[in-house]
Formats: structure tokens, sequence, C-alpha cells
């Protein structure tokens, strides 16, 4: 399996999809290409339909979208495990995930993945109500599962909120202590160091997603 | 089963997930809310953490998002038969579905769902790129699957594109010819026509959602 993605201090979508390769140790190869550059389009113009990242190239299947790829890899590698085995707490891992992958408009303009900067920004009312949300999300779900994962065991959702524990660290948003929790649990995951590290390596500057000023 | 959707002649993701019980005559029952009223807002509050539509409400089971609704009743009342059963298939259909879910923003703003209107727009450069590539998505199904739905058998990724099928007629939008024989597809087929009766039926305009000039 081939994984395409970018910039690792940057890309938020390709972090999801990563993690789950990470968390459940599955070989894959990982290309990574640098966003908005020449390369990047040229060496995915012949791959994915939308010349985006991530790309799953799984010999003959090919998946360009990282809730997708979530799905692809749990149904074909992991017999569903990636998600809850209740049907009801498996709809609302989905839902929550979901509202990940289409929302949250304000907060992912505002306060892109940097991962290793500490800045200030001003926050749109907008901007508040997603932080607020998800603060509400992360809260309600360690209140069902304390000291786990949003669904006890990991799953697709957490996948999808990591970046979020990212972005609260570099922009210093303040959380309730549930949320607070949840975030530090992300943050010192096992399955995140490698990532982490990588990005630390990193020195390419994407102005396109940097943020906020200095503090 | 409960599901709570909005104006039929606005509702792009209502429609969305409606779809799945219309094509298969689930037994639902719908309650229609006016969109950005009071009683909209006050009726969603206790049922949907983002008081948004479409929402499902199963017994003890409730899903706040389109695409989470439509994985749901796939798996819990249709054994997985709306999803391609070829696994490469499965992941292009959600790759495509997901596509959707996420993005094609500018199509989003500029082109509203507004079934009975009749209208002209200009249209940005961002949005005949999504129209070109939603033409290309279309045209290269019916390639592979020719007479037949996106994947042959009709599947979530025909319920995530069919309110784009609507408003390619409201705003005339011109397509290739392959493109142009699913979309008329999607507008005759049976299981689109009780939405489409209950859309002319209603009176109510919601001016967030018009757009263009009369032609
Ligand atoms: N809906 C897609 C979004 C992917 C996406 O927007 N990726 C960004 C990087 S995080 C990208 O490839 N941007 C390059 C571009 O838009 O040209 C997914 O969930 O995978
Ligand atoms: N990601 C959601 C989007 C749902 C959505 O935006 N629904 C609109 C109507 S089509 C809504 O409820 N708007 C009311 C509001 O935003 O206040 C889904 O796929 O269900």
């Amino acid at each position: 399996m081939h994984l395409y993605i970018a910039n690792q201090n940057y890309s938020s979508w390709s972090l999801r999809a990563w993690l789950i390769f990470s968390h459940y140790q599955l070989d894959v190869e990982v290309t990574k290409l640098k966003l908005f550059t020449t390369d990047f389009y040229q060496s995915l113009e012949t791959i994915s339909p939308t010349a985006k990242v991530p790309t799953l190239v799984d010999q003959q299947v090919t998946v360009w979208d990282s809730f997708a790829i979530l799905e692809y890899i749990n149904e074909q590698y992991l017999q569903g495990q990636a998600w809850p085995s209740d049907v009801g707490e498996r709809a609302r891992a989905r839902a929550l995930a979901a509202e990940m992958h289409s929302g949250f408009m304000n907060l992912r303009n505002e306060l892109p993945m940097n991962i290793r900067a500490r800045r200030k920004v001003e926050l749109s009312e907008g901007a508040l109500q997603d932080i607020a949300r998800i603060d509400a999300i992360w809260s309600e779900q360690a209140n069902q599962y304390p000291d786990g994962w949003l669904f006890g065991e990991w799953s697709i959702a957490d996948a999808m909120y990591a970046p979020v524990a990212l972005r609260f660290q570099t922009y210093g948003i303040t959380l309730s202590q549930a949320a607070q929790k949840y975030q530090q649990r992300v943050l010192t995951s096992d399955s995140l160091q490698p990532w982490l590290h990588e990005a630390s390596l990193e020195t390419d500057i994407v102005i396109e997603d940097e943020a906020g000023v200095e503090v």
C-alpha cells in the first residue's frame, strides 16, 4: 500500500488518514509531497482525480479522500474494529466523524494546523462556536468513556478529531477540564509521536497556512 | 423511524438522506421543518446536537448527518446493498460520496438547490471547475456502467449527487452528452418523483437560497 500525504506540519487531512496505519501498525509506504508545489500536482495528476492528499493506492484500488480511506482500511484490513461494535454507538461515531469531515469551516480557516508554531489569533463568532461544539463533544464522550478514546477503544472518530488537538495547542485555546484531558491523551499518544517527530524536522513554510502572531 | 428534513424545494442534504428511504421503500415518518425559523431550531434542539437537518431518530439511535444516516440505513436495514459489492468499486463510490460531502463549496454557494426556479447565474472560476469535475465523474461512470446508476445498481453515491442534477436543471448548466444522460436518469427516476411533487406544493421563499435572475 502506498499513502500520499503532504507537509506533516500542516496537512491535517493527511494526518487523519495516516493515523489509522500508525495506530494499528499497518504496513504502508508513505510519500510526502510539498503542498502547492508543481511537484505536488505532477505527482498526483496520474493518481488522483482531485489531485489532493491524502490519496491511497492499494494495488488496483485508489482512494482519494481521508474519510473514504479510513472506511476502506477498516473494512479491508481491520474487520471493522475501527468503529464501535454497537450499532447505535457506531452511528454516533460516524455522525461525529462526518461532522468534522463536512464542517467546522471557521475553525479550519482561522486555526490552520501548524504543529511547530505557538500563536495568538483573533477568533470570529463562528470559530468560537466551532470550538465550543468540539469541547462539548470531547467532554460528553469523556463522561461516557472516562480514561478512554472518544468511544472507549480507539476509533475513526479519534482520527478525525486528532488535528484539532494540535490546533488547540498551537493557538493556546482554553478548554474545559474533561476536554483538555482528551486533548492531552491525543497529544501524548504513541501512534501520534512519529508524525510529530517528522513534522519537527520540516523547515518549509506554507504561507497559506500561517495565521496569527507569535506568542 | 423518524426523519427530520427541511423545505423540499431547498434542502439538498435532506434530499440525500431521504432518497435511500424512497429508493428502497423503507417505512419512515417524515417531519418537515421550515429552514431558519424559530420552530426549526426549537424542534431540533432536544433531538440533534447540531440542530441541522437531516436528522434520523430510530428508537434509541440518533444520527445527525446525511452521510452517517446513509451508512446507518445501509448497514442496519439493507445488508450493505447500497454500496457496490466489489471492494474496489465500493472504495471508489465512498470516495465520490465523500468528495461531495466535504467539497464543491463554490457550486453549493453559487447554485443553491431551488427546484421550482429557472435561473441564470454568473459563475466563478471555482464553480466552473466544480461543474467540470461533476461532468467528468458522471461521464466516466457512464462509460463504465452505461444505462445504469453511477455504479450500475443504485448506490449511496447516487443519493449524494442527486441534488446536483436538480441544480443543473434550475440554472440551465450545459453538460456533456454522457453526463446529461445521467442527469435525466436522476430527474425522471421513480424514487425522486414524490419529493418533486411535495416540493412543488411549497410556497415559502428562503431568501438565503435564492440566487440568479429569472429566465
Ligand atoms: N475532503 C478531502 C480534503 C483533502 C484536502 O483538502 N487536502 C489538502 C491538504 S490537507 C490538499 O490536498 N490541498 C491541495 C490543493 O487543494 O491544491 C479529504 O478529506 O481528504
Ligand atoms: N454535513 C451536514 C450538513 C447539514 C446542513 O447543513 N443542513 C442544512 C439544511 S440543507 C441546515 O440544517 N441548515 C440550518 C442551519 O444551518 O441553521 C449533513 O451532511 O447532513
